[in-house]
């Protein structure tokens, strides 16, 4: 584990081409995203892009995991060991982050549907999944142990959790991003209350 | 109504024009679709196809109204009035229809993806889930109004069935389908059970 307070400058370099990925895969989708449409909110040339990726599916693939990182750092900062309020942080955190930015769910949203043809996507989406489903596993494991959720089977709960996240980014892309998100953070709750804390 | 006993020759062409996008959907994915691809699986000439539809998008929003028609017609077929029964059956064919065909589902991402920038593509998306979530939403109100179902809000439980298709339909387009589908059916009937069942 790198220590965050000594950041490197490469990893500074790699923070703001990821930023500005965010940025540019926002305001241009992902069908019209460019090395140079990058390189132009990076505020360098598409050289000092090409410097650190070789193809604009190799930054892509990277920027699938800076998501990842970027969302666990922001779990593993709070110190909240209840597991009832660490699940509760872990589904505000997966559905309401992005409730504001519909542009940024329609590009996720086409990067998903490009993973069946990009071996790159695939991988990375499916380590992304994989991860976030053992982080909501072990947090319904630990709940299981404490007596404080029934005995269901963790790895399916986990799944249906993350069914439901899957579901509310699809439709968020598609409908009222706001009321989907909210609306979905609601059934997961009502999952959550229903089906883990049953006669609890 | 039309009366489907006496089906025209109009629409015999349309049905075996929808039978052949489906085929070629499956064969070539959307990116890859042509209407020259179309009109080898329906065995004519793309002019034949252009008499009917103008554009391959005026084809595929058409197709995607076929599929809508084609569900309706599966459930309405089925002398089911039990609201229990009812729903289960909605569910079923919702998530267990395509658990065999992933390059189908792989096809229906592409196209949701295309939509926010697809106006045809997203008025008909925007039917078909308003459609099938009324249906959803009539039966929920049916079980509740006779007792079967705990006093819930309607519309709400709707969406939540639906942020469950829908989260299962894209992970089964990239994960393993089956295993996918099958596990969502799971967490569907939890969700009844647990939230609309409660207490009855």
């Amino acid at each position: 584990m790198s220590d965050s307070s000594e950041t490197s400058p490469e990893s500074d370099v790699d923070e703001e081409i990821m930023e500005a990925t965010y940025r540019a895969l926002c305001e241009y989708g992902y069908a019209d995203l460019t090395v140079k449409r990058i390189a132009e909110e990076y505020g360098k040339s598409t050289a000092a892009i090409h410097y650190h990726y070789d193809t604009k599916d190799d930054l892509l693939a990277a920027f699938l995991d800076y998501l990842l990182d970027r969302f666990v750092d922001t779990v593993h900062g709070v110190d909240v060991t209840d597991p009832d309020e660490r699940l509760d942080l872990l589904l505000d955190r997966l559905l309401l982050d992005h409730v504001d930015r519909r542009d940024f769910l329609v590009a996720m949203l086409e990067m998903r549907a490009q993973a069946p043809h990009n071996e790159q996507f695939d991988a990375q989406f499916e380590a992304n999944e994989e991860y976030i489903r053992y982080m909501l596993r072990t947090v319904i494991s630990d709940g299981i142990d404490r007596g404080a959720f029934a005995d269901v089977d963790a790895e399916h709960a986990a799944r249906s959790l993350m069914t439901i996240v899957d579901g509310a980014r699809t439709r968020a892309a598609l409908l009222d991003t706001e009321e989907t998100l909210t609306d979905a953070r609601q059934t997961a709750d009502e999952y959550v209350t229903a089906v883990l804390k049953a006669d609890r």
